[in-house]
């Protein structure tokens, strides 16, 4: 399987589009459909937050019955935090999606992300949905219209081995601290999977890719990854399916860290024989998620001290006094004791935009990876000045 | 009782200073003894990161037999992720307070703060150590040589109706997110009483001050309080003595989040009528630790539904949909629904210093409070340049 150029349209059988409605004052593009032309095994994951979002809780219901048609997103208003209304006005974008393409409300999942607790402009959505017009190379356009105050595009698309392909887009940059469920990102693939197995791959997988990686700490209301198999290519997914949609997922999740608010660089944290897989996965998020690691490495200082001391509040099983730690490849902590080190080429390899830490347990066999950004000056900016 | 100008020397009996050894760069205080003319009960409560500290390890020893003598601190240098070598070292530290009183070093307790990864300058803390002279005097020196980034010392002392006085000092700044230990901070009464009482008593307010409060998540290698009651006043504490060590210990709280890194607020996050306290203080600390809700605060942007988002996802046991939320006294949520408020009085009551949340869970009658500051640009640059 191969990593090629495409997007959420490029497995057989699905159209989509995105475009600007005017939810945003920005004039940016805000809405989005995305149809497989036959009922698609569906399955969803979810943000664990209590305070969940009305499209989620929409979502969740559509989906009991795990087939879908189609999935209808808007960005620049979360539709969180909005009471009866709030619920009401998420089916009722089903409903016009539905009565577009004379379909049921409940053949298609929502989704929304922007601002908290303030109500959907309803009307806006309603003609912006009459207007769309969804094609077969529309994917790209859809993954344009998901996102907030990310720089670029989240798309991936996989190959596998010439018998069928998964492509996912996906949006994160701020509040992003999955739980579960994540920020949004949606998959399609044309492989033929039953939806029970999709949904045990889908909640597998997204343990090791977007519920590794953090941005701010922040597990948002409105964490939400669905997925569409629609079979469309003939080919039913074999045993290569999770390996395929860890790639997708594993890249989506990469570029939602290497996108965080105001970041600059893309870290990278792995931790290395250690008891137990879920100690190494806690372990490495504790890392990439504290705030003086990720001011540190926005300020090219190799103050790895910082790293020990989030591994220790990790909740992980970890003896401190017997672990190795490296950073950019070269070895600042062995034994529980600091070492020397060539400061001049760790201050060179600091300039890159990619860091990698590596932190040996010494105690087991398990591994486990988190991805995250530096916490710069303009995540500051950002959220100080990101309007209500 | 009530607080009055005093610090940690202001009880009966006890003498201390600070002075500048050469630890730091910056030719500021970074050497503190501490001492008690009497044996004094003593009891400390220490950070729960895996990556404890060298001198907790020591003072942790020490305690095993709750009286103590006296307090030798160090600023500049954490002596964590030391090793062996650290160990040793934080036992010199009270091995060279010990000589110049001559008393056994287990009659002292010892703490660190600053870089971590560095081993001690030993001989500039032994010279140092060998210099300092100790006064009736000097408390409020001994506070400003445990300093880091601070940028004022935070004292505080109550007296108890004319009987006997408690007072205390701290520092914090960054690393801030304690957990059952606190960041450094030594309190001193005249007062009589058991060590054994005091050490019940001093974890039982820890879990509502100092525990309650977070500049960055980041819970330290370090955190210690340690507080010593010699019984110089011939007064045994009585059942007041409870609400004056937590008068000190709060109001220390209280200054070291408005000292938080970069901060400009000091944010004050209550939560009322939960079903248990411990759901309340678990909300209430997840609020005022939000990245987002801190940066809004900042910007003075009345981005409420960030509360709600942390709220959601602090495992506290809530029902979103019937919250109330309160910002600056202005209620901007009711029953679950956003509500109109007036976004000028607003905007007014957001450039004050002091920023009050109030979230009414409506499920029961417990309250709990939680302390923190504003996300800055200070905040990332104080960090990305602080030097290892």
């Amino acid at each position: 399987m191969k990593i090629i150029n495409g997007n959420i349209t490029t497995p057989k059988g699905f159209k989509a589009t995105g475009l600007a409605s005017g939810i945003k004052q920005s004039g940016k593009p805000d809405l989005a459909i995305l149809l497989s032309d036959t009922p698609a095994s569906a399955a969803g994951v979810y943000t664990t937050n209590k305070t969940t979002a009305a499209p989620i809780r929409i979502t969740r219901e559509h989906l009991e019955n795990p087939s879908l048609r189609g999935v209808v997103v808007n960005s620049g208003n979360a539709n969180a935090s909005t009471g009866k209304l709030g619920l009401e006005n998420a089916v009722k974008m089903t409903e016009f999606a539905a009565s577009k393409y004379s379909l049921n409300a409940d053949d298609f999942a929502v989704a929304s992300t922007g601002v908290i607790g303030v109500q959907l402009p309803l009307e806006t959505i309603e003609a912006g949905i009459e207007q769309i017009e969804i094609t077969e190379d529309g994917g790209s356009l859809f993954a344009d219209a998901i996102l907030t105050t990310d720089t670029f595009k989240k798309e991936v698309c996989v190959d596998v081995d010439g018998k069928y392909t998964i492509a996912g887009c996906a949006k994160g940059s701020g509040m992003i601290h999955p739980n579960m469920g994540t920020m949004l990102s949606f998959i399609t693939t044309d492989a033929s999977i039953h939806p029970t197995e999709l949904h045990h791959l889908l909640k597998e997988v997204t343990d090791v890719t977007f519920n590794q990686i953090t941005v701010d700490g922040d597990t948002s209301t409105n964490d939400t990854v669905v997925v569409l198999a629609n079979g469309a290519s003939g080919v039913e997914a074999g045993s290569e399916f999770k390996e395929a949609l860890e790639l997708v997922m594993g890249e989506l999740a990469r570029m939602i860290a290497k996108d965080g608010e105001g970041a600059t660089k893309l870290i990278e944290v792995e931790v290395v024989n250690a008891l137990d897989f879920s100690d190494a996965r806690m372990a490495a998020k504790a890392v990439v998620g504290s705030s003086l690691v990720k001011a540190a490495m926005y300020g090219e200082d190799p103050n790895w001290g910082r790293i020990m001391c989030a591994v220790g509040y990790s909740g992980a099983e970890v003896d401190p006094d017997i672990c190795d730690v490296d950073l950019q490849g070269i070895k600042v902590f062995e034994n529980g004791t600091p070492i020397e080190f060539d400061v001049q080429a760790m201050s060179k390899e600091l300039k890159k935009d990619f860091v990698k830490i590596v932190i040996d347990f010494k105690q087991g066999a398990e591994k486990g990876k988190a991805w995250g950004c530096d916490l710069t000056y303009d995540y500051v900016k950002i959220n100080a000045l990101y309007t209500t």
